[in-house]
């Protein structure tokens, strides 16, 4: 990995994710962000949707970054010329202005400060050790079972990008310890980049434990795709917490448990997430992995 | 008072409060609403909101049913008609054709299963005096600082009306625990129903403790309106806990802690509630009193 020698912090993908806007307007007014050794520069992502108190007007922005979506000019929704200008602003994918992005978002679920890495090369892994180091309560998982070209996501038009992701916070709220968390993890992040930048990274702890995702589970619906059920109370909040094959999953409205059957142990996380009300999902599940830091 | 011989139940009100509306539906395949001393009605108030996944299109239709207002054909906005049709449906206020509502409502503020009450006739006051002890967990709020035919809220189309408010929950997700808790909260209120209809309530405890709505609360805010901090983290999730003069209350998003100036003790509910973006509220604060059931 070469050096980073522009970040970008984008704030607002989601418009009623609100710790990363109002983080931005606080930095603005300090010089926390500044380190020696590259330059900043903030994007509010979505500003109409923020406006509308709404995730997105007409299109979810974090989807749009697909390099055939980008240069597809009959895409013109709110969003999807949002993305156009983001990709032109900090971009072009593929040749990016930025080297590295991190993206602020809140989660309605149990997830605590997680940091989701969208690769697993040594820059990554040194990156999510040195945040475990730093804040112990910190989860990292990767997302790296997509090359990174071929993401959707914001955080995927420069080189490195990471998704920093905090909650449990309701839409449209702002907690204090949400904030703080997402505050306190940009910076070490930050930090990591300067060190990395000026090669005084070491000693890093040699491994740690990380989340791998692996599948998607839809909720229980009928025919007409109108649920018929919930996430079970037992799973509620629990996210990166263990679940096995028969573990209760679901409750029917009718009463019904729904057991889980799977062949390995799952990590739940994005666990009755409130954005996921459009298509009725009802929890990632990863594996747990160790991850060695170098080598 | 008299018998109450019908009861209208009402979910979705808000659009994007989630427990009424799946409770509707799956009263709808049962009979658990059944009583022999009167007949039970379900409505659902808002579709439109709900299919748009919002709390309200144009209005907060929870702010409608005032006589003025509903006797003002010129106020036409969705809301507005809804109301108005609401009204003719389970009213007309001041004459109305169902005696007792029961209007189903979610906060994302931790307020557990509270029972808010508009009136603190006797009827009220042996109801909260039942649901406190079929349900220790539930909370009992007095609203009855306006006469009740000057309220604005839906449940003031009949005679008598109630809101039961369970969190805390994210707009736009189902979480178990707080379908169960409004599921159980409403089978009670039903059963105290029936129960003062065939007069057979007593014992009840003869009093309890519950809470009485004093003032409202405004996140600080600069001069245009913006806001320059948040409910500090250590009244986050404290409903119903006490608040002395001098606690902290906010942080400012410079770090500056703002401190609580009052001459009583206090105790926040609505704290943080997301549907308050609009207007910046921060919570509401009560009063503890000690409410005589009887006499």
């Amino acid at each position: 990995m070469s050096k980073i020698k522009k970040v970008a912090i984008v704030g607002g993908t989601h418009g009623n994710e609100f710790s990363g806007i109002y983080l931005l307007r606080k930095w603005q007014q300090s010089t926390v962000l500044d380190r020696d050794s590259f330059s900043v520069e903030t994007v509010f992502a979505n500003p109409k949707a923020h406006n509308d108190n709404k995730r997105y007007v007409d299109h979810d922005l974090n989807r749009q970054f697909n390099v055939t979506d980008l240069a597809n000019n009959e895409l013109a929704s709110y969003e999807q010329s949002r993305a156009k200008a983001i990709n032109q602003q900090i971009g072009p994918k593929g040749n990016a202005n930025v080297d590295f992005i991190i993206d602020l978002h809140n989660t309605t679920s149990n997830m605590g400060p997680s940091l989701i890495l969208l690769q697993s090369d040594s820059f990554n892994r040194q990156m999510g050790a040195y945040v475990k180091m730093q804040m112990p309560k910190a989860v990292v998982v990767f997302e790296d079972h997509t090359p990174v070209e071929h993401h959707h996501f914001l955080s995927s038009i420069a080189p490195q990008g990471v998704i920093v992701e905090v909650g449990p916070q309701p839409q449209s709220v702002i907690r204090q310890d949400i904030l703080d968390w997402m505050d306190e993890m940009t910076k070490h992040i930050l930090d990591f980049v300067h060190l990395h930048n000026i090669g005084e990274l070491l000693p890093l702890i040699p491994s740690y434990e990380a989340f791998r995702y692996h599948e998607t589970l839809s909720l229980p619906v009928d025919e007409q795709e109108q649920r018929i059920g919930m996430v079970h109370h037992s799973v509620q909040d629990n996210d990166f917490k263990l679940l096995r094959n028969g573990d209760p999953i679901f409750t029917l409205f009718d009463g019904t448990e729904v057991h889980w059957q799977g062949d390995y142990e799952a990590y739940p996380h994005f666990i009755n997430e409130a954005a996921y009300y459009d298509n009725n999902l009802a929890m990632s599940l990863a594996k747990k992995v160790l991850i060695t830091t170098h080598g």
